[in-house]
């Protein structure tokens, strides 16, 4: 696949065929990963697959019930049972069928990917994201291009210590990502963003360059915040 | 070009050719980064294009002056001034050449840009890397496909402040990337990173499964530390 094309269709995809991704697909998915930099190249990624069996079931397990919460909770914070997320074809609407969606089939989806960090300091910041979630773009963006979709999740924090405890990650290892991959229900339309006049800029804070302007046919959404 | 051919080629470029990157190139690789993924789909990812000018070069006069004192401190703390990076040949001399070269010369590098990103609360964690990162790595990505080059470093940390300042970031904004691109002098070789073993398990810690083999004609590296 051309490179541009798995860049401008890399979507979040949380609705899968029930169908296993192979051991080839996965090999070169996270082949992709493991080409991501990181700072002074230490290479602190670590890439947990869980598909099937006793602990996958399990880990899955912990995190479906996370995600449930998680939702839970945005659900009402956010408002999508209320305003336009009452308009059954609302994109509000479609977004909150598909979360539900999402976390109520969490345990059947066909492969969770935990995106882990080894750590080099005692503690996490901002800037040691830039050692990890370069790899978890790579994983999603080779999934894309093989045909697959995913989608990363922070589902895993609520049940950081129970998932370490069974999995036996170390102490000096912080989870930093959930990741689902699937063949996708549906297809893989453009992505849709802000305007680049609203997130480029050139010199100054808010000054939008000439040059920042989409692409002819490019598709637009605001931001949910 | 090829995803995979890009995916595989991205390295950490840091020697530059003297001509100006166009504006039409800058829009495609800010495009790509552009089209990430966030938390939530917030899009608090925003990006700063630095070339010529006033207050471009007073903002990489600012990152200059960080970049050396941090390879300054590494060079002694790592060793580089010792053991084989003595050795003119060896990969640790080359590496330290080319970092003392790559700070050196910030002021003259073609395009600095700065990731950023508008936070949604007071602080900062590793989890809101992946509302930033993953940009950064597509437009890493996407200079690479162009044939430009690039690297991201962590500058900006000791100018944080000033640079706020200079260019108008407002208070919820914590600048997260230091990014440089440019016309790479040499080429692109493979990436070369640990073997697949090392980084990608199955079901636990450790395991490393059986489809977890690099591709044939791989290159390796250890991790520096």
């Amino acid at each position: 696949m051309d490179f541009y094309e798995a860049i401008t269709t890399t979507r979040a995809i949380r609705r899968y065929h029930d169908e296993p991704v192979p051991d080839e697909a996965l090999r070169d998915i996270l082949f992709a990963a493991t080409r991501a930099p990181s700072g002074s190249n230490r290479q602190g990624f670590r890439f947990i697959v869980l598909r099937k069996g006793e602990t996958a079931d399990a880990a899955k397990s912990l995190l479906a019930h996370a995600g449930r919460a998680v939702w839970d909770r945005k659900s009402v914070a956010d408002g999508y049972n209320r305003g336009s997320g009452h308009i059954a074809d609302s994109p509000k609407a479609r977004m909150a069928a598909t979360m539900r969606n999402y976390v109520e089939n969490f345990q059947q989806v066909p492969v969770v990917i935990l995106g882990c960090l080894q750590r080099h300091r005692e503690t996490t910041d901002l800037l040691d994201g830039g050692s990890v979630y370069p790899a978890c773009q790579n994983l999603l963006l080779a999934a894309r291009a093989l045909g697959y979709g995913g989608v990363m999740t922070g589902f895993h924090r609520a049940v950081h210590g129970e998932l370490a405890s069974l999995l036996g990650i170390p102490d000096n290892v912080t989870i930093a990502a959930t990741l689902t991959i699937g063949r996708p229900i549906g297809h893989h339309g453009p992505v849709r963003r802000l305007p680049m006049s609203k997130t480029v800029f050139e010199n100054s804070w808010d000054e939008a360059p000439d040059w920042a302007v989409d692409p002819e046919g490019s598709v637009f959404t605001t931001a949910r915040w």
